[in-house]
């Protein structure tokens, strides 16, 4: 504990300022946005034994208290700004600041990202970061703009966090190149920032993916006044990882449906846009280096139904993640 | 633990956004500055047990860990806009939860300042607010501005808040009313925002006294390249509590001396302004219905020196507070 509060800032946090008027050192960070546009803030706080595991390599978890923030930013379709940092630390350990502040600035030298202020305390760890980022004015997109007959796309693939979760607390097996596979995904998400700007102007609403896709989802049609089918189908698809990598429980169809339905952690997109856009969401998709799928339609209603090949509904309890109620 | 992280939100957190494009409730909050505004921004964390006691009264906890932030604002002169709440709470108390937002929103609707999003979680008591506000791109009070010559001025009284706490802890006696009225300044800090923005084009430097006034002023001095001496039978007055009310120990006039030049926790403002600026800062203050006092002046060199009234430099180690030493 031989370093101070301000010691510790100057050492793993401080740099110069390149974007904006003025960075970490004042009162506050000052910074502008252009004419004709506005800002998008968004807050996550990442709390150890809930977030994230007490032994998790420190690079990881900068890279990740940034990204879920920067996800946020993609689901609105912002350019990042900058961003501040809030951490509570137990202790002041040289070699986990480095690691923290080495993850945490790669990801945001990625994103033109600055570190614009915070604070640093002693307590229970506690990451806090609050992003900013601008898009033109009246461009968002937001949770309430899904129409019906939208068709439901999501990015990337899903579930693939959750497996990793389950086989870290021991409730699975996974091979060391599969689960290491998958772990990458739980602790280095990828926001889709790129993609939630090439989606303005092309879907209708969107939200980024961090509760679970039924839970998510469900807040789209919430607050748009719909309802949301799903294809059983094509979900099933959509975990990265092969089911034949797969012990026998984890292989199970209900628990990987589970997985992409309700695992929670997967920081990909789920938009909605009319089925006219179809090619341009294409070409968004393209130029943002990351795969869509077509998941389901929008409609009447409220609700998000997963419907078989048949077209009946599967009956299956996928919650959402709740930080209040009990871990399943 | 019957309430949902959603249903939480929802009681306690979520009311209608009345001066921004949209307030809680989508990815990211969005808003806009007016055309030559530059936006300010602060972030501060606080932490049960190093920045409150446990059985705080929970609307002065709400109060307070917006008050920091806004007295972060002030030392700016920036106009509140709004903030961003991220809680983690060990479990869902609604009464505390009651109380904790009624104190959170009396402050923030006293000066125009709305919550704009944020995230709640589970997790050892930790309140973290990011408040943003605005103010004419380029007049921002800065801690590099003060120039030689400067008088040094200090809003209100110092001292209070950390007799609070040494007889919170045992260390002194105070009488129930001294104790009283020392532990709302400790607990219900006044952020000097009006005075803030009143010192715009008047002051040349200003810092939030939170850390102790020599440790707060010497980040002042340290970014403007100066140094500072302070007036020691000048600071002797400035604390509210009449030494008539303090026992022996706490009356020990080096005791009460360290008190003011080193307490912490003041929320007042500290600043710097050419002395023909005199009374334009009794204007400033008189419109903001706080006092202020010139307490010292900048000088050539380094460092912060307090004099006694024969010229001389008192020997005291008057430290700063700094939440990885310590607490003495």
């Amino acid at each position: 504990m031989a370093l101070s509060e301000f010691e510790l800032i100057e050492r793993y946090f401080k740099r110069p300022s390149r974007r904006h008027a003025l960075g970490v050192g004042d009162d506050c960070a000052l910074f502008r946005t252009q004419a004709g546009y506005q800002l998008g803030v968004s807050s996550d706080m990442l709390v150890e034994g809930r977030h994230f595991f007490r032994d998790v390599d420190p690079a990881r978890l900068g890279h990740k208290a940034l990204a879920v923030n920067l996800s946020d930013l993609a689901a609105c379709g912002a350019d990042p700004l900058g961003f501040t940092l809030a951490l509570a630390l137990p202790e002041v350990n040289e070699p986990w600041l480095a690691g923290f502040s080495r993850g945490l600035f790669d990801l945001a030298d990625n994103h033109g990202c600055e570190l614009l202020g915070g604070d640093t305390t002693r307590g229970p760890l506690n990451v806090c970061i609050t992003v900013f980022g601008e898009l033109p004015a009246g461009q968002a997109l937001l949770r309430s703009g899904a129409r019906q007959g939208d068709d439901i796309w999501v990015s990337g693939t899903l579930g693939d966090a959750r497996l990793a979760l389950d086989a870290l607390r021991g409730m699975v097996f996974l091979p060391p190149e599969v689960l290491e596979s998958a772990r990458t995904r739980l602790e280095r998400p990828s926001p889709r920032v790129a993609l939630g700007q090439a989606l303005r102007g092309v879907a209708h609403a969107a939200i980024d993916l961090s509760d679970g896709l039924v839970g998510d989802l469900g807040h789209v049609m919430t607050q748009s006044g719909s309802g949301a089918d799903l294809d059983a189908a094509v979900l099933r698809g959509l975990m990265a990882t092969p089911a034949s990598s797969l012990d026998s429980i984890a292989a199970d169809a209900d628990y990987l449906l589970g997985c992409v339905l309700a695992g929670g952690d997967d920081y990909e997109l789920a938009f909605t846009a009319p089925r006219h856009a179809e090619s341009s969401i294409h070409r968004a998709a393209a130029e943002a280096g990351v795969a869509v799928t077509r998941i389901g339609r929008v409609r009447e209603g409220t609700g998000v139904r997963v419907l078989d090949a048949d077209g009946r509904v599967i009956e299956a309890a996928f919650e959402s993640f709740d930080h209040f109620r009990p871990t399943p």
